[in-house]
């Protein structure tokens, strides 16, 4: 991979779309659109705020459990960044509503044949 | 990308190499070699426990000004993922000497002509 492949327009605007889904499913709590957007194998992760879920079971069930209140959120900085046509990350700081610390969402997307997927992610509070 | 493409052997290995390699550089505050496994880019991302790291320059005047006392820290749970050839995930868990709250690390690699660089990471202690 070298910098030409940084950021190819069309890449971006697909990988720019996935994100705007998720941050979408996310806010309203579309639990199953959030499970479709996470890539359905046992090596996909993500670490949040206050847990360590390996695995899309584990993400999933998480999902099921999850409070759907307060999920509401600003986005403060958004960077998407595609590599090649296959692969990109997603970062954000957010800050939701009347919280005193800002959040940091990292996510690394990867093309499947059913469509962009993440494959591992990380949320957590500013220290 | 399908599932038959993850974790080719000979793939992983080179990741498990790199990420070796950034371990020890961490712990034993080898800054030069944290800066060379970074990728030169101002896209690439770090946010760490208590900051936001945007561009190469922002993360390696952060190396240059960190303390280098107190980086020893035990793995307790590391997972590298390798997606094709060229890209790859490598997520852990970890405990400073010490510390009462786990750490979780979790970065984004891209193969690069000069070698397996960090496009992306994000480092939080588990809330």
């Amino acid at each position: 991979m070298n910098a030409s492949d940084i950021n190819l327009p069309d890449v971006l605007s697909e990988v720019q779309a996935a994100f705007a889904c998720y941050e979408d499913a996310l806010v309203n709590n579309k639990v199953e659109v959030l499970d479709e957007l996470f890539w359905n194998s046992p090596t996909t992760l993500r670490y949040g705020a206050t847990e360590n879920l390996y695995g899309y079971d584990e993400i999933r069930a998480f999902r099921a459990s999850r409070p759907s209140q307060g999920l509401a959120r600003e986005l403060l900085v958004t960077v998407i960044t595609t590599y090649g046509r296959d692969f990109a990350t997603a970062n954000c700081e957010f800050r939701r509503e009347g919280a005193e610390r800002s959040g940091r969402q990292s996510q690394t997307w990867m093309r499947t044949p059913e469509g962009w997927r993440v494959v591992s992610a990380h949320v957590s509070l500013l220290g």
